[in-house]
């Protein structure tokens, strides 16, 4: 089988764990879910073997401020990444896989690239193998691959992706749709041949090169000078300030994806969670008898359904549902599992505030 | 009128306030209100002229432990007691009463005793100082007088005074009842003529001496000899713990009260609050037009009827109704005000466990 090479994208600071996660310590890099963080558990989730899979080591790309903390928990997980690539600003998700391609190109790797986020969670690898598997024929066939997720419930978090006619183990993409409504969520459910978009893609970086051409040149081109002048030093490869710089910011989905004839989607029903949010990372715990998960020092009495997790001081609850209790040695957040996207609200208070160092 | 001295009890630890409370920062010395402590606002709320009210210096009964604490909140609010009598070890209510009864009598003092509790709060003094001028004529004529609380729903946390027949401008007391069950609570406000114990009570010195040698002379006799043995340095008298330790610990509610036939209650509608619990002194705050009461670093966003208390981090609390959320730099407490009671169930897993330092 035609080797993978999964590429880790390590941006984005998850604002919506804070207080946990910070500018500095960004959702990526927290143990989340057990004793490793959600980098470590993405960069040895896929081993070669699973569904007949040859993996190689990763390419990794992240920002300056991090790639020492990215490069630490690595080598603690044992991962030796082929190359860390490092952004001197982020420029999103196209400006990724263009790093991606281009390095590919220089290096001469015949590797077909699995371009993944660092701050999922998958609850079933295997399935996720297997669907990698089962995509690499089809991006062997010259496709651009997405993994698209079985939806259990009308999510208006999530893009969707709705698939087209038969195509190997997937599907033609008929048509990526934003986040929608409650409504048009409830729809899309209902009709089916809709899965949630997990920003997953597998692709032979020379058809992802000819893309990026035709649909983001200025992307590809100024991407490819930064690569072609980065500053290398053992495997870490600082890509050029100056020509990354005039790269246009663009997520993969609208730079490429809407616009190539060449997507396909495998859906596929893996336990995913992008653990964007408390309650998203909630429903990924482990609970006790009274649905309550719990960590750090704390009593936890009388709750259902509660989260407490602190990193610092001693945290009593008692007699409340539905809450999450997030403490750290300088915040506390205690708020609704409903209200959970409602953080941001908290951010931006602190951003016109005085407190920006919570930030 | 005949002078009255108010005698401040400044004794427990307000367990029920966790973490803000503590054995080392009882709940009286706490600002709890606003910017003063409960402490100094009882010590400052009489004041002679009101309803025609001569008060004196109050008589100060605290342990060792607290007494520098107590002395200097004293100070500061510009109060300077007549005397600040300290207890080697707490032994309840009527040793209190006795150890007020002798210095009195030692000291040939001719004003009536007012015994208080520094940590309660009342909304309305002048409701109060009407009430205790009207006292005043009931313990010239030798009654030991009770301030009732007039209930206003069917409170289980408190002991019950059913009146008798009228005395003055109050009642003798027909007797006194332990905390009822919600049952009974609710019987006894349907009833009416009962109050609630606040555990205020004005004296002649001469005639609680008399009582308490006849219903308590243990008691009596015990604190008499540790006040005579006293070591005194200005206004500080130490009381003698051998003697002291002699005296059987209860409270004058059942060591005289119960059994004297010279008890009289007045009914007041003060504004009373025992400030006993989180939900307790919730109602008494101020609140938003949320229902919130909010102080401290915090943010507070689509809540309702729900207290945020931060002497520590930044507390940020989103879309929770009818929760308490009260944060100290070593611990937090997230409870919900309904279950305000079972503080203690944190308070005895913090006993058993690892965490004591934190009590």
């Amino acid at each position: 089988m035609t080797p993978v090479r999964p590429v880790i994208m390590c941006g984005g600071s998850g604002t919506r764990l804070w207080p946990l996660s910070r500018k500095s310590r960004p959702k990526h890099l927290l143990p989340l879910l057990g004793g490793r963080s959600l980098l470590q558990d993405t960069a040895t989730r896929l081993k070669s073997g699973m569904a007949g899979l040859d993996i190689l080591p990763p390419l990794v790309i992240t920002g300056a401020a991090q790639a020492d903390a990215v490069a630490d928990q690595l080598m603690e997980a044992g991962i030796n990444p082929a190359a860390l690539l490092i952004e001197p600003e982020g420029r999103n998700t196209a400006a990724v896989a263009a790093a991606a391609v281009a390095w590919s190109e220089m290096e001469g790797d015949n590797a077909l690239l699995l371009l993944l986020p660092s701050d999922h969670h998958i609850a079933r690898p295997d399935a996720f193998a297997e669907a990698v598997a089962h995509g690499v024929a089809l991006a062997d066939a010259s496709l651009i691959v997405t993994f698209g997720v079985v939806p259990d419930r009308p999510h208006t978090g999530y893009g969707y992706i709705r698939r087209g006619k038969a195509q190997g183990a997937g599907f033609a993409v008929e048509r990526f749709v934003e986040k929608p409504d409650a409504e048009t969520a409830s729809a899309y459910l209902a009709e089916g041949g809709y899965s949630w978009n997990a920003g997953i893609f597998l692709f032979d970086p020379a058809v992802m090169a000819a893309e990026l051409g035709t649909h983001a040149p200025g992307i590809a081109d100024a991407v490819r000078s930064a690569v072609v002048a980065a500053r290398r030093e053992g495997n870490r490869v600082d890509l050029d300030p100056v020509s990354f710089s005039n790269a246009p910011s663009a997520p993969i989905d609208k730079a490429v994806m809407e616009k190539t004839a060449k997507a396909a989607v495998i859906p596929v029903d893996m336990g995913w969670s992008d653990v964007g949010s408390w309650s998203s990372l909630f429903e990924v715990l482990g609970k006790d008898e009274g649905g309550n998960a719990v960590s750090g020092p704390s009593r936890v009495i009388d709750c259902r359904s509660t989260q407490v997790r602190s990193t610092g001081p001693m945290t009593a609850v008692v007699g409340v549902e539905g809450v999450s209790v997030i403490v750290t040695d300088d915040a506390v957040l205690v708020i609704a599992n409903e209200c959970s996207e409602d953080v941001r609200k908290v951010i931006d208070g602190l951003n016109e505030g005085e407190a920006k160092d919570l930030l």
